[in-house]
């Protein structure tokens, strides 16, 4: 357990200064500004009341600070967890109700759980299988899947579904209800919002701000629109004439729940939790990365789902819900200036303040303005010139991304993932089942080797030169087989056959075999099979079993120490 | 659809003449002998009635000849898929019941349906996926699963079970009611198999028959066996001491059938009729090639899947069950000299003949007769020896191999299959997650760079050189930033980092994208990323990219000439 002797925590501790508190400090309270509306947002999101999303935003932060490695990554409800809360509880409970709240607790739980006995496994490679094109493609999907959800608040009717297609064709239904009032401050809010995001941040730095301040102050942008907003739906009370507002928020601490000890529920919520874990974790420690990389610090990826894991375990036992480090608000935390996770604390000391003392300010608040920062939050997300990328690039991670997006859209968010990982892993398996073989032949007046097809080479009747561009392992073994039996057939007057293993980085037992098969075969036309270049790891495996005495040739270090001993006249060639 | 056009059956069937003729009748002669008591045997295996295996052996061997690439292999009823069809059935239907042979014979509709499909589709890769340890584990449990499962019919008693421990356990438990008779039989038949397999072959080669006979009359050894204790059972009339016989077996051409159009049952034997497929497809493609090179043929995958979904879709509506080329039979046809797939034709009017005038012969057979010839035929299929060579060379192949006995031991034939699979491709990427990178340096007086850690070599603290020893994708291009950062942190006056990408086979999207974030990471800190000797086919798709144009550093062809111009003064070290 080498993170238990060491936690981070002592280790910025130790060396925590004035400086350090008064940046801390700073960064804190512009974070608690923004968090607020956020964590109600979000709450909102996953189909739970909104001050649920207050009180998961408290213990996670404390927690994080003890365990964590990343010294600015801010953690609490983020828009793709709380999307994948919603789906995973709403098949077992109607929103809003006690049980659902309940799930949602016991979801925060179970994935804590998984997140710390991951990290204790040291499991956080696993993360990996998780390819960039796939996440890309799950975000933007996820995006747009949010915006859908949330423009039945901002038109003021009930729409239902878990994809795209149904929620966007119930929308259509509902339009003749649109309730006008609704419709028209969800509209100004989101316009004023993008104005905020595009434009505001420009405007402040023509007149003089500087950049860091001018993005921060930009940022602000959706406490302003709550404040506006909540207070004149009480100056006209609005509430009167069909816009739904937030109601009464509990005022209190963060409340002492438990989850649901009920094994019949886990087996329902377990692939639920399990994929919140692993989106969560990746969206996280991308984040923490790219931070920790603008100040030459690291994470350390398997510390981090032990801190994840404890943040959410601590969500379960507060009346909170899956939470993760989100990417907004820690980017803001870094550019407020925030030094060391006691950042985080004082959030979460500030958040704490806001529940205790602000709840009665929210009473007022329009449900369409806390739908309008999630639209204009999750729009930034979707991203489509993925598409265009990877098309351009590579048509496997094309159909990787595609596959992942129409997936996510048409049958949500969990088959998504799942459809993405499978696709990109049965792609990249079919890739390396067709290795690359080049027949190569000698450049002339040089000892390199190039493919015969691209280059002007020499060769020799009696002497086949192959360069196997791929680790040797069972999915590909007979196609080497394959290829070197076509061209011993198409090859009459052979002597030799020589494979370049330059890039051969591995040889499994079937490659093994397969190359045994080959050497045999050859060995029944009176040809021998040599080797070239094998790299000293696969040559000290080798060197384990009779392959290398068996073998009917030589094993050479380099190629052209090959050709000039088997077929030196090919050196003489002009 | 390239096979239509050109059927194997045409090429062969040009040039044939007399002397083909001849060989080909000769060897079918021998194989319908040795053919006779395994077909019946494998028939009792699976749980139909004897007779149903001379079926299968018919009309499949008549379809292979027209479609088949392979000119020596033998197709009909074999151990494994025999086994793999009881267990798929056993759950749906009583053995020996009507409704059992319809099943058997929808299950050779179905897995031949596939078979074809999968040819015209051209997925005869597809079988790559099972690694040779993984055949290697799955038929040495097959072999032991078979064994165990004759022993009752040695012993003369009931006993049930799929799986092993089911199996030996039912059996201990019935030693008591042992018929001793039985027993005897049983056990000498099988002493006088072992005998002739071990022992009569050098005999008869002691005695001046040359080596190709001997082995063909020590194949021939179950046919003697039968031949005795028919006799004996006649004469004695051991029927009525408990001794089970084969009894009345009907005479006539194999009847017409048809599988039965059940949507349900389809469901139900859909997975086991796949694996079916799949595991016969392998078994038939290895004896196949293994064949074919030994005269300097070759045979076609793809082609292989069209004539065996033809031959096992034949064997549906002639009464039979699935079928596959078996390793014995084709051996024996191979060595007795058949030259063209007419030797198969023969054969199966041979089978004909016998299952038209023989049968009545074989009334008093003794079914411990038969379950001697399978216990002795499998057994020198178990093969305990891959477990201490995977050991030995490489402990991913050893958990595979474990992994698929242990579990087609105690779980069957199905799963074990699965499972084999499962870990073999997951340790296949666990594996290519953790890629090999190195830190090389150069070789004094030489123009190569080896592995600092292993070599004495010349490294600059202002240049880092790293060789990545693995293609780059989303599984472990993480895995790559993570030790540039590593590397940079632990070197203080870095300014040039150069990555040898002689074996990188490709790079992906995502690692493309953690090679734009490391060169990003890099330029903070003020150090330029290189490349050399990237590879034709990744440099093209490079091209495409902003990459190279973004890149702070330089693609040098050859990794010495980055040294030379990044850090001469390496050169100069002696």
């Amino acid at each position: 357990m080498k993170f238990l002797p060491s936690l981070p925590i002592m280790d910025w501790g130790k060396s925590y200064d004035r400086s350090n508190l008064v940046n801390d400090l700073v960064a804190a309270v512009i974070v608690t500004i923004m968090l607020i509306p956020q964590s109600l947002a979000y709450a909102l999101l996953a189909g739970l009341p909104p001050e649920v999303g207050l009180y998961a935003s408290v213990a996670p932060l404390f927690l994080y600070a003890i365990f964590g490695t990343s010294r600015v990554l801010a953690v609490g409800p983020v828009a793709v967890v709380s999307l994948m809360t919603a789906a995973a509880i709403g098949e077992q409970a109607v929103a809003g109700s006690a049980a659902y709240w309940a799930f949602a607790i016991t979801l925060a739980f179970m994935s804590g759980a998984m997140l710390l006995l991951m990290g204790v496994l040291r499991l956080g490679f696993l993360a990996n299988f998780l390819s960039h094109p796939v996440i890309s493609g799950f975000i933007s999907a996820s995006g747009l899947l949010i915006a859908a959800s949330q423009l039945k608040t901002l038109m003021g009717v009930k729409a239902e579904g878990h994809n795209f297609i149904d929620l966007v064709s119930s929308l259509i239904h509902q339009i003749p209800d649109t309730n006008l009032l609704t419709l028209s401050v969800g509209v100004v809010a989101t316009a004023f919002l993008f104005w905020v995001r595009k434009g505001l941040k420009p405007l402040l730095m023509r007149l003089g701000m500087n950049a860091r301040a001018a993005d921060i102050v930009a940022k602000t942008g959706p406490v302003a629109a709550i404040a506006v907003t909540t207070l004149l739906t009480w100056a006209f009370e609005w509430q009167s004439q069909g816009l739904k507002i937030v109601g009464t928020v509990p005022q209190g601490l963060p409340p002492l729940t438990m989850p649901q000890w009920d094994l019949a529920l886990w087996k329902e919520l377990a692939v639920p939790a399990l994929l919140i874990s692993v989106v969560g974790f990746v969206e996280s420690v991308s984040v923490g990365q790219t931070l920790a990389a603008k100040r030459r610090q690291r994470i350390e990826p398997d510390q981090e789902l032990v801190a994840l894991g404890a943040s959410n375990m601590s969500a379960a036992f507060t009346g909170g819900f899956p939470v993760t480090g989100g990417f907004a608000r820690s980017v803001v935390n870094f550019d407020a200036g925030a030094r060391t996770p006691a950042a985080g604390v004082f959030t979460a000391v500030g958040i704490t303040l806001a529940s205790l003392f602000l709840t009665p300010a929210l009473f007022y608040l329009p449900q369409a303005t806390l739908a309008a920062t999630i639209v204009v939050a999750v729009l930034s997300l979707v991203d489509f010139d993925i598409l265009k990328k990877t098309w351009a690039y590579s048509k496997a991670d094309f159909s990787a991304v595609l596959a992942t997006l129409l997936t996510t859209l048409t049958m949500g968010v969990e088959l998504g993932l799942v459809v993405g990982v499978g696709v990109s892993l049965v792609l990249y398996l079919y890739r390396t089942s067709r290795p690359h073989i080049a027949e190569v032949g000698l450049v002339p007046g040089t000892e390199h080797f190039r493919n015969v097809l691209r280059h002007t080479v020499h060769t020799s009747p009696a002497l086949l030169s192959l360069r196997v561009d791929e680790s040797l392992y069972f999915a590909n073994s007979r196609a080497l087989e394959d290829q070197v039996n076509d061209a011993v057939a198409s090859h009459p007057q052979l002597r030799h056959v020589v494979l370049q293993c330059s890039a051969i980085n591995d040889i499994d037992a079937s490659a093994l075999e397969s190359l045994e098969a080959i050497d045999k075969r050859l060995r029944d036309s009176a040809i021998k099979l040599h080797l070239s270049e094998v790299k000293g790891p696969v040559m000290d495996r080798l060197k384990k079993t009779h392959f290398l005495s068996d073998l009917s040739g030589q094993v050479y270090l380099s190629h052209f120490q090959a050709i000039q001993e088997l077929t030196p006249e090919i050196l003489l060639t002009k």
